[in-house]
């Protein structure tokens, strides 16, 4: 797992930039830019939050257009729980960006992250908004990485420049978010841009898929929430033959973004708050995919065991015990379970002392998998989790003073 | 909250033992014997985890018959996961137990709670049920009491001495369990004990009843380990006019167990592994009772939630997020949050500076209340939580070692 922003991180006709606009203590980063040179394509993903931020709900409605041009972001402060004072407050930031960029109000979206319930502090924002605008540069795709995290212990970029439709394309995107470990609430904020000229309608479709396959496995309920958006724009500099549904083109375009989207994800998962390891747990012969679901998802978040992947104990037991209460009519007795390729339980039962000597130390590891076979169906899932450690509680006790 | 067994700690006709059979480490009392030497009535509840232990799978089927003379328990392995083993295991000990007490084999119950996954240390058991028998006694049920505790710190037992239908009426109970801060795993054991004459029918309904207003309120999903029992024995020496369901005899007897109930619930609830704080989560105006146990819920066992109560950080955004994503189709700015008496949140925003102030110093007790009104309905429900610890970790991480 690379840690650092890639080399050459940018996109042709993508401007950006991340600064401290002192929102966040310590003179961190904290407010960020991307601008689009020339008009382009824009698709989101939102949270399903009942409770939405301000930002998430200006962002939902001026992507209806399928167009976006620029995106504010800032760490700090969530503007969530903030009533109309919140929504004024984004439009009016919007409003100065448009202006000052002379692009159309509507054509600026808006993410925020960091306390909930706390109004946005205008005066430092706007203050610093020229600085922000004089900051954008090709190369300042970085530093907006650096300025979206909040408890993220490393920022997080990933790029891939591959042919598609008779030309070079390139997918960047950057991220944050500890999702793993705090499951249904960190928040997850995504940005990627591309040059690939595409069809609104595939572009929309491609990120969905991808986020499926990528976001939704790693962040267990990640997208719960207040603040969660995950926004691409494509611009189409690179000239491309258009992408459109269901062609070879797309097939191709879709498997990139995917592989960025799942990249961007596992470093999320890596980065869960206080974690020290990165579990991957498979469900398979399942009898439906909705029961390998409920299985994968009711291992990964049980408390119990999260804290035997930190204290290193091959307490399988739990493991069956989660599965027992996902809510899928699992039979016990017919359930193996293997770390890596450990066998530690056989048709519901220990396989033995060596077994789980063995099973400990692949639990030793930094990575690992966890396979449970239902041995009921045909049907497989997989979803990343991690451990839950004294620094979780150590980060999360405290995480606003 | 009194941690310290009731004085006077019987019921006429129950004899009752506790001893240290080896099954746990360090000689602690880990197997408990509970005798009526008269024929006695008896109801369950059991887990409903799709993985069941092999003495609750035994108990469900010899209470069908509404009767029972015996429970033996153990602590220290939990007899799960053991398959055609554990259960020839249960039946040898309750068979052998029969025998000494010149009873009916399928009139002993039996209870585990402990490590899933090994088999019952036989040897040690049986060598020690002489012991068990001989120990016997009217007032070895704070023995039983301390047997069957496992990550507990303190014994629970609470006892109710009453009239009902022209007699004083005996109730006790013993319970082990912590089942707050791990929410879906933590063994919830309990075992009552009546000297009521009562008829089949009223025991079991009063009985289940009696769990939705107090293990139900207390244990969030306390419900789903593989081991969790509630067992109840009436053997009628009180001699009162028998108690049937829909009189005000049957009335003032639910009432008395229900109080039994609760009062061994919260004694779990506030020993909740490593926890600081008793949280009681009201939620109230909610349009449906469903609604407002799924906010009650997911605010319950939010880890972010319950690590921000260990940190005392009146953080309130993340109460609100995670009623945002309970499912129940709330209006978050219709929401007012409650910390005791304190308002912080008025219509799902902060209620300033102050306020939070007001809440921290709330935070700081070792027990209150969070009140959210979602001022929708007439519907309300409570629940009770305990904060996430280091120490939670700490104990879970190395639980079996």
């Amino acid at each position: 797992m690379n840690k650092e922003i890639p080399p050459d991180f940018k996109v042709p006709g993508f401007l950006a930039s991340g600064i401290s606009a002192g929102i966040k203590k310590n003179q961190e980063k904290d407010l960020a830019l991307i601008y689009s040179a020339a008009p382009s394509l824009a698709a989101g993903v939102f949270t399903t939050n009942r409770v939405k931020a301000a930002p998430v709900l200006i962002s939902m409605e001026r992507i209806k257009s399928g167009r976006a041009r620029a995106i504010l972001i800032n760490s700090g402060s969530a503007n969530a729980c903030t009533g109309k004072k919140g929504l004024a407050d984004g439009r009016r930031l919007s409003r100065l960006i448009a202006s000052s960029l002379n692009i159309d109000q509507e054509s600026v979206l808006l993410a925020s992250t960091g306390v909930i319930g706390k109004p946005l502090p205008m005066n430092l924002m706007e203050n610093n908004l020229p600085l922000l605008l004089a900051s954008l540069s090709p190369d300042g795709l970085g530093d907006a990485a650096r300025a979206i995290v909040t408890t993220d212990t490393f920022p997080k970029g990933a790029i891939i420049r591959k042919q598609a439709n008779g030309q070079e394309i390139t997918l960047a995107g950057i991220a944050k978010g500890a999702g793993m470990i705090s499951p249904k609430m960190a928040t997850l904020l995504s940005f990627v841009l591309t040059d690939a000229f595409i069809s609104p309608k595939a572009l929309r479709q491609s990120l969905k898929e991808g986020v499926r396959g990528s976001f939704n496995r790693v962040t267990v309920d990640g997208d719960m929430s207040t603040n969660d958006t995950l926004l691409i724009l494509a611009n189409g500099e690179a000239r491309n033959r258009e992408i459109v549904p269901d062609t070879p083109g797309y097939k191709k375009f879709s498997g990139l973004l995917h592989e960025l989207l799942f990249s961007l994800a596992q470093k999320i998962a890596s980065d869960g708050e206080g974690a020290t390891k990165l579990v991957e747990i498979v469900v398979e012969r399942a009898r439906t995919a909705f029961e390998a679901e409920q299985v994968a998802r009711a291992v990964a978040t049980s408390p119990l065991v999260k804290t035997a992947f930190f204290g290193e104990d091959a307490n399988w037991g739990r493991i069956l015990c989660a599965a027992g209460y996902s809510g899928a009519p699992i039979n016990p007795e017919k359930i193996d379970v293997y770390f890596d390729d450990v066998a530690i339980v056989r048709r519901g039962q220990g396989a033995g002392s060596i077994m789980e000597q063995q099973a400990t130390s692949v639990m030793k590891k930094r990575e690992y998998t966890v396979r449970i076979n239902l041995n009921r169906g045909k049907q497989k899932t997989s979803i990343f989790t991690t451990d839950f450690s004294y620094d979780y509680v150590k980060i999360n006790a405290s995480y606003r003073s």
